[in-house]
């Protein structure tokens, strides 16, 4: 495996980004394998990903960024770097259905994902079996209007001790406190399964039923203290006809929630996301 | 051209319809060429639509209505007699944009549509020159808020003078009263440039563009008095990305407008939409 | 659960057919739930599609072919009578890719298949542990160049042993000899992973990138003597693009077989497929 | 309107040349608008689109690939400079069907495309008002046979006096012969009515008919020796059923032709597309 590093940035518009960084990068002999950008012209905000194989990188890893902090000073950048040996934790939380959370272990299993799945999250122990086929840690906290934040302590010290680093909600029906989502920003994918704005809420399949829509769809996006209205990274639509019923809906909707999520994973996995003002810049 | 009768019909459900229409149709020496049918389980309503080769049929057509009556009455059947060799007349009502107006008569010329298209309504007289590019009349009714409600009238009057059976909004961008409405409902199809339920309204395209979707779409529906929320005919999406500007989703908008709104016009033409319960059935 | 008799047929088209067939039901105190037909104009054949509820039917389950023959006849019908209370068997056959096969019996345990899966066959050994997983029979069949009528043989004997009515090729990558597949004629159904007919047999992911095409696919069909040249029953793309390595355009095809071959399985089993001159007609 | 230039090349694989390319055009004071790269693992080809805003860059326009040599000549770079004042002359070529080259014609005046179409080329007069009615210079060429290099002779005189950049094949019935194919390599752009590989050369809408796909395509793509095989730049495809005959399949079909052939005409103006190995690199 080849190592590399990869630098995701954000900074106002301005002549000379891409030299800078790219001379950075040549004059240590790295050699860059992607690199993709976008500017937001409304915005005036410049966005850059940039991947280099390190081998024979002048400056150790660990002394990047020390190395690279003048030039982020000087277009005052808000920049992450990405070690492609150091392998994300991500744990999945999943209520009662089960199909997403398969979906995604297989194809875990199948190689789509670099990362480490430790332990799996669920208010309900309905799905542990799955836990146990898998061979992956279930932890069951139930909720109630009560127990919520004195579960979501518990839970987010456990997330602490797996050093997680992504939460995915694999169908998860329960909604994070604000607290919660602050410690994770940006960090939480959830698939709604709705053609988002539409059908926030509860029971999307039988509002999209009521409504009579021809197709229908799925979300994935980052969690934010505004119910099903954080910034929205894949979706994808099915066509439905009036014969189809809301069980069929719901049969048609869950290939869609499948792909969308993962698609959505596979994309934050490979650091291809940027977020800005409640949107998302993908890298793909 | 064979001449053809097409039955649209809806009633409660109940054994034998099917048996006695088609006894009706057979028995009378026609010959079906189409039949299709839809039950809905939960209202237990049943819809039919089927059609005969009126060749050898025992019936002539201006009294098969009252021959069916019996069978109507029986199963407390809404219904609808279409003869093929009646081509209705379509109004189409245009603001600015010029994109569906020209892909309609276009689709008109190619013979997709079996109609005739006498005139064409707008509150502007910015496209008049297609009017005369394709010989069809265009006439100008500017509306204020003050004007509308009599300028309505002068259409109505001139709608029933070329006794107009269908109305096409091709990107009209006046809100109809419900008097109006109530003259010509479900004959009058409005393409709306958002995926609805999503962005109703003002600037879809802005507000799609704000929210970050990453599919827009365009909605075909009949108009009700409630703005944007009548029955669906059709939809349509195309993918879009973060490199996209207000414009380009505007761009692409128009293809999906042009499509979605020319199968809802050609489907009402054919016959082949029942409305209910503010959702449609389309027999295609 | 309601009892249902389907009938599917297919016969030069006349007058009378949808008469008789529905009179047949209706005197008979049936109750029609789904009917749908077709005419091919061109070779003038005639399709139905007609379930019927058989709660109160007058005729026993078993005499029901015995008193329809008289219309059968009559109209030179070919025809099939399925009860919905006789659940059909599958076997499934794969080589050494676990995702369809793996995806097919997610589905079957989460109730999207009506149908009993018995036993696995396969001509590695690499997935019995999903076998295991579902505890299902998982038999080996190894074969090469010699041994292959001879195993084909003894799969033979064991799918009569099991009563299979149903064939699903989840990438078994093996051809089956014409003396197997006439044992199975229209029972067989095979996921090709192209979009049909570009790029039949070997390395069709490969084939594609070569070809530096920007829409892949995959193709349920119904398996003939010619090799991927049998009646499609569902096909399905996904955009690629010069970024999608050979693995990537393997991992978006995965997505599109499981979708495609579930899809075709389904309608299957459902009695919606009538097959003629190596076409389907799809009664969805 | 900004001026900008734009650079499109390609080059073997090497450490660098991002840097030099970006810093060539920093410390020339220019500012980088939009760039995009793409590497080819396989090949250790690398391709790099970059467009800068010309407002105060140190070097005039016409100097510009002078002073560029030398980074060009080190990286053995193929290469091609565009600037956005000068507007592409494109010929649309047509025979018969008009629905392409109004598509074509409609979206340049909505300013879809940045080009001039100062003719139009066709083996037949038939379309002859559409070029009146745009007021385009519509030349006819008939060919048999024994006239067909003769009358390509003629074309080409004729192009060139048009200064002409790029052809369009806007259902061009004509096969043009490998020496005219020469004169506008990677420059000729034709619509084919099928998803390619499949259903190559006449009338692959009865081909898909009989072969009973259900999802017919088009493909744009340049124009090579071989017929129907040059570089694919884009696809698309529509969803068709047993209930469409062949009449319906071209009708749908027309749709997908023109959105295809657009966003390729569209791609191709905006120099987004590099050829390689006849595949196509898209920058979009």
């Amino acid at each position: 495996m080849k190592k590399t590093c990869t630098l995701l940035l954000s900074c106002p518009d301005k002549k000379g980004i891409v030299a800078e960084v790219s001379n950075f990068i040549y004059k240590n002999d790295g050699n860059i394998t992607h690199s993709d950008e976008h500017r937001d012209d409304e915005e005036k905000v410049f966005f850059m990903r940039i991947e280099w194989d390190l081998k024979g990188f002048k400056i150790e890893p660990e002394r990047i960024a020390e190395k690279f902090s003048p030039i982020a000073k000087k277009f005052r950048m808000k920049y992450d770097l990405k070690f492609s040996w150091i392998i994300p934790n991500v744990c999945i939380f999943v209520s009662k259905y089960e199909h997403c959370l398969i979906d995604l272990l297989l194809r875990h299993r199948e190689g789509e994902f670099k990362c480490n799945i430790p332990l799996i999250i669920s208010n309900h122990d309905k799905l542990s079996y799955i836990g146990e086929e898998f061979n992956i840690p279930f932890y069951v906290f139930p909720k109630s209007k009560r127990s919520k934040l004195h579960q979501e302590k518990k839970e987010l010290k456990l997330l602490k001790e797996y050093k997680i680093n992504l939460i995915v909600l694999a169908r998860y029906m329960q909604i994070l406190s604000p607290y919660f989502v602050k410690n994770f920003k940006n960090r939480i994918i959830n698939i709604h399964h709705s053609f988002l704005p539409s059908f926030t809420g509860k029971n999307p399949y039988l509002q999209a039923y009521k409504r009579g829509v021809k197709l229908i769809g799925a979300t994935a996006h980052y969690v934010t203290e505004k119910l099903d209205s954080g910034p929205i990274i894949e979706q994808d639509v099915i066509r439905v006809s009036h014969r189809d019923t809301l069980e069929d809906l719901k049969r048609k909707g869950r290939d869609m929630e499948k792909i969308v999520l993962a698609r959505a994973v596979r994309l934050h996995l490979q650091n291809k996301i940027l977020v800005y003002k409640n949107k998302t810049v993908i890298f793909d």
